[in-house]
């Protein structure tokens, strides 16, 4: 039977699966990127995982698609990877192709994302949507008149980047302001602490430092009816909902996915950042544009988006 | 000889011309839009202008094509447009087609004037750019992966509505902080008046008042080196350059190119606004993303870009 093989290429781990022309994962593995001493050693536990997922299966591979972080999508190169223990430049497709003789396929990971959600997911079918990643920071793949939007050299879509708050706070990119500083699962943390700090409102998040406080606790906390992390949950929606207003003026899109950890609160999320898109949208937008959460979770729809640059190519 | 024409509906005036495939235009005219009484005034005086500038040549009548308001470009209707003499739905492709037998093609006024630039003028051959028409509001056309953008409902591309400073300035949409409310002749006259508020610089321009004052008055105090002009000039290309740098985060242009009024006003515009675009770059725009001036004009672009339409179907 005819698979594709999909690689989700990430800072932590790099996941592999077997797909079918469905979308399907019928076999999967994974294995630590982090401890990895450089691309040589990183390739070797990527060819055996691969190897080990053919082995026992009746598989005639049709080409492998990989996501990955800092792509350069036309060289079919790894570049400058802040999270990966690379050289500068890494020959990621030709190293591949040369390994298996098949087709390779390299995109950002965030465009495999879409891609995933694109043809296997909830935005199937659709022209015009965004994927918005809520993990650590936000990462942001679009589709637009029915492509992928790059961008005139690959660095299109970064919605994480976006100024959203004149003078707000510093983002890792050494600006302030970014979206991503208020609507990820760090920015969640920062509004719990700026919470904290202007208002009296007791809540036992007050007791964990900064360091060790996570999304999770602040999710949890507001499950069980804390009120601070309830507002630092409407302060998100908030702001995210006033972002998605902007892309529906830039992009008109049917719908935002969102994925990732954050988006996984749900209600929580969504209800405040619907409300306030429906505030701050144009007036030909309201009840127009669509919130919608991932339908396949955010491992799969890398796996599944990397698979799809092979069946739909 | 063949020659296409072209139509700029503009709420004040409406011009047509002949242009020929290299984007001359051999003849033009024109006639008041708001003098009209109804569509019908309109369609006669639009047909008396085409028979007009058909009569004394040797012509050969490829196609018509048009740019106007409220524009929906999927039925080449008008609708509900708020500054034309027209009912709420005009039939403006089938009743042009209707009496000229010809074909007939209809965009938005801004998808017009991004057409003419990109066919004929400063974006000519770029796949990916920005037009922003700077003068009473901020109008803006997309190009991204080579298409125009034209959005999921023909609304796309809004950039006169991106908010820039939340809880900001009080738009005519109804919303607050919107980029045109900051950058556009009368974003810059608010920012005049704000200075006049909030600073104690002496300038001529304190004896004016707001009706009274237009961005002719600032542009020509800030040409004889006006300070509260200048700094007015100043502090509109800081939120256009912020603007931009966000503009290169979503859509990474090859150029981002100005036209209107206010971008006549040339560097004492273009230099606050590259300094500051330069400064909010993500780091791999920086030195990356042009800022050209258009080199057709406001009202050529529209026109060239209707026979644009004409000369690329």
């Amino acid at each position: 039977m005819q698979f594709a093989l999909g690689i989700d290429l990430g800072g932590t781990s790099t996941k592999l699966a077997l797909i079918d022309a469905a979308g399907h994962i019928v076999a999967r593995s994974s294995f630590s990127t982090s401890d990895r001493t450089d691309e040589h050693d990183f390739f070797r536990f990527l060819f055996e995982g691969i190897d080990g997922l053919l082995a026992g299966q009746d598989v005639q591979l049709v080409g492998i698609g990989a996501g990955a972080p800092s792509v350069n999508e036309q060289q079919g190169t790894i570049e400058n990877a802040a999270n990966l223990p690379f050289s500068p430049k890494v020959e990621f497709v030709k190293t591949v192709q040369e390994r298996y003789g098949l087709p390779v396929h390299l995109v950002k990971d965030s465009n495999a994302s879409s891609l995933g959600e694109w043809h296997f997911g909830a935005a199937k079918g659709m022209t015009n949507f965004l994927l918005l990643t809520l993990g650590t920071g936000l990462g942001c793949g679009i589709v637009a008149n029915g492509r992928l939007l790059g961008g005139e050299f690959g660095h299109g879509g970064e919605a994480g980047h976006i100024c959203v708050q004149p003078g707000g706070r510093a983002c890792g990119c050494g600006r302030f302001g970014c979206l991503e500083t208020y609507v990820s699962a760090t920015g969640l943390k920062r509004t719990v602490f700026e919470l904290m700090s202007n208002s009296l409102i007791a809540s036992p998040l007050r007791s964990e430092s900064y360091d060790g406080m996570t999304a999770r606790h602040i999710f949890e906390a507001a499950q069980s009816g804390d009120e601070l992390a309830l507002l630092a949950f409407g302060k998100t929606g908030e702001i995210l909902g006033r972002a998605v207003a902007d892309m529906a003026a830039w992009f008109e899109p049917e719908a935002v996915v969102m994925s990732g950890g954050l988006a996984m609160a749900g209600d929580l999320l969504f209800v405040p950042t619907v409300d306030s898109m429906e505030r701050h949208a144009l007036a030909f937008h309201k009840g127009k544009i669509k919130v919608l959460p991932s339908t396949l979770g955010e491992n799969d729809a890398a796996l599944l988006g990397a698979a799809a640059l092979v069946w739909k190519q």
